[in-house]
């Protein structure tokens, strides 16, 4: 069996706003071979990673990625690795190409654990799936108010974890972020499992951190997820000698498994978070959940997008019965929503189960994704390089 | 002073040979600033920066570049580092936006300098520039016989230093790359300074690379440039605790300066190998070179296109006298030669000279560049976000 067709779909809701949630748009990657049909899901800028999969060739180790998968044969998951080590070869000065390839590896999983019967997680040599405790992953309210509305709200809904990311946090004075945090923890009730998110916007300040830090400490939080970017490794260092017992979280922007194990290796996270839409697909956070799981680093998803992608994210530690928690967002956009003919829901003890169904086991709704196919096409030259394909 | 426009440019040979040669496209970028004008060049894959700098908002960290330099006041250094920042904030999970910031950011130097009246090394702060000693950057010959005879080549044309990669190396027996490299040395005569690049070829297998070290050891060779990955920390550490006097190089695929910092502290390099065009241009090149000054480890440029790319790439040492060797490409493809009006040559000595003259002191030849320009649309919806802008 060999790959016929990869095709990109450009989806998006009919307005994007300016605020930091990943569910407003998508790129759906559809992955033929033979008979059977692959799905999965790249993170972020669709535009820019089809134009990674179609680009002319710069020379030989940049080339569009398209080049290393079509025609190569799919038959066991050593031909997945092979067409990864590929794609990587073949593409190493495209910078683009670790989130083109993440959508693409997915799909060739999903297309593999279909034709064999299976569900990844049993690919990926997994006995089981355990259960996973889903915390809700929302952005902060505009005011401590508004958060504690939010934190009430996810606690009645059931859910035992919240997470609290993004929007005036960290931006304004130490006293305006301690507000958000204890109104998160009053919302949520002394029990549950409370989680900050900087989204970075510290950069690698470890001075601004520090700031912050009493009041984590006070409303018991159990980690401060992206203090700082994803490289800046001594700054999360040196902040986490002086954090506990709130650990770090972070590393949602590593885009190959080399930037993964420098996070564990020389960062001091207490979590590492792996989103497999940006990393190369389930087979390189696979790989990160195993080193993770050696060096006792809790792996969780990252993960803010459709249930495609959730059920993507969720496969790669899904045999780790000590890595429990999962990020499962809560304020999808209907686009996100829309995209899955089914949902992975929590059960009456708040639980999460991945799919036993072959492949991923969330199949894409192809009638009602129609409306947010955005129409594109990509000239060079007198070439057509990419023109939107026919989704159904 | 505001940036009016950035305009990206898309240049190509002819035919794109699928070799491990750079100068076979370009990416020329534009930025206007009242009546200033600053030349930079993105590496590479000129479609998918291009991308990158027009796509659509996927959420608030994720926006085309183009936003977060438009408009901006462009008066003195601080601006620079401001835009720097902006673009790496609001384009955080677009993965290409380092590549795409690189080019831009180049530009921004050269108009600054060109409105102040003085080159780029002089509003980095250096005193001077010192000449840097260039080594003669190729591919290997197909066989021994023809690395001999461009080794003898560049010998004969007064280059002092030779640079060998990609091409058979690596991919052979070790006998095979052993007769390479001895060609080398031959040709290059026993006192020219030889330089090995293996291109990644070994991925992170310290074995394989290993059992090259005894020929490099006994042809005196200076450096062993990428046997790994940029990523592969450990590895590199590895292989350095048994390459000795051999030192090894590396960096070039970092894309920021983190990535760079990282293999000046856990990889044990001899050398930090850095390309303006992918790090995010001068302002990021600069920070590194300093980083490595202050802990021993010797900056070199990473240059394989135009001679603007060149000037572009040596600024950001040029006042650090002991880091004293530059890469310098003796086979580039017309386009990259065309491209400028001036060039950077070896003097009687062997040096090379950054230019004195404002700016980047490297000007485009906007008449020879035409026939090179790839004509190119991108529409999303009813919208054309790129068309190839007038070049003069």
């Amino acid at each position: 069996m060999k790959i016929d067709a990869v095709d990109f779909f450009y989806l998006a809701m009919p307005t994007v706003l300016d605020i930091g949630d990943g569910s407003q748009d998508a790129l759906l990657v559809r992955v033929q071979a033979g008979e059977y049909v692959g799905w999965g899901e790249c993170e972020a800028s669709p535009l820019v990673s089809i134009a990674s999969l179609v680009c002319p060739m710069s020379h030989s180790a940049c080339k569009p990625v398209r080049d290393s998968v079509l025609g190569m044969p799919l038959n066991d998951i050593a031909d997945i690795q092979r067409i990864n080590q590929r794609v990587r070869h073949q593409s190493l000065d495209l910078l683009q190409t670790d989130h083109t390839l993440s959508g693409i590896d997915i799909a060739l999983w999903d297309l593999l654990g279909k034709r064999l019967g299976v569900p990844v997680y049993e690919l990926l040599g997994y006995q089981q799936a355990y259960p996973k405790l889903p915390y809700a992953s929302q952005l902060f309210g505009d005011t401590p108010a508004e958060t504690y509305q939010k934190a009430m709200t996810v606690q009645q809904a059931g859910y035992r974890a919240a997470k609290f990311g993004w929007g005036p946090y960290g931006i304004g004075s130490v006293d305006d972020d301690a507000a958000h945090v204890f109104a998160a923890r009053e919302g949520l009730g002394p029990d549950g499992v409370l989680l900050i998110d900087a989204g970075t916007v510290w950069q690698d300040d470890v001075a601004l951190a520090s700031t912050r830090m009493t009041a984590l400490k006070e409303a018991r939080v159990t980690w401060l997820e992206e203090p700082f970017v994803s490289g800046a490794l001594t700054a999360y260092a040196s902040l986490a000698q002086h954090s506990s017992p709130v650990r770090l979280a972070g590393g949602e922007g590593c885009h190959n498994v080399y930037m993964a194990q420098h996070m564990i290796d020389y960062a001091q996270l207490g979590y590492i978070q792996i989103d497999t839409g940006r990393i190369g697909g389930i087979s390189s956070a696979h790989q990160v959940a195993q080193y993770a799981h050696a060096r006792q680093v809790t792996y969780v998803n990252h993960t803010f997008t459709s249930h495609l992608a959730l059920s993507a994210s969720l496969q790669p530690y899904a045999g780790i019965e000590s890595d429990i928690i999962c990020e499962y967002p809560v304020e999808l956009k209907s686009l996100a929503v829309d995209m899955t003919t089914t949902h992975i829901k929590p059960d009456a003890a708040g639980y999460v189960h991945i799919p036993a169904a072959p492949g991923l086991g969330i199949d894409p709704d192809l009638h009602a994704i129609q409306p947010y196919v955005v129409d594109c096409e990509i000239r060079v030259g007198k070439q057509i390089l990419y023109r939107t394909p026919t989704l159904a």
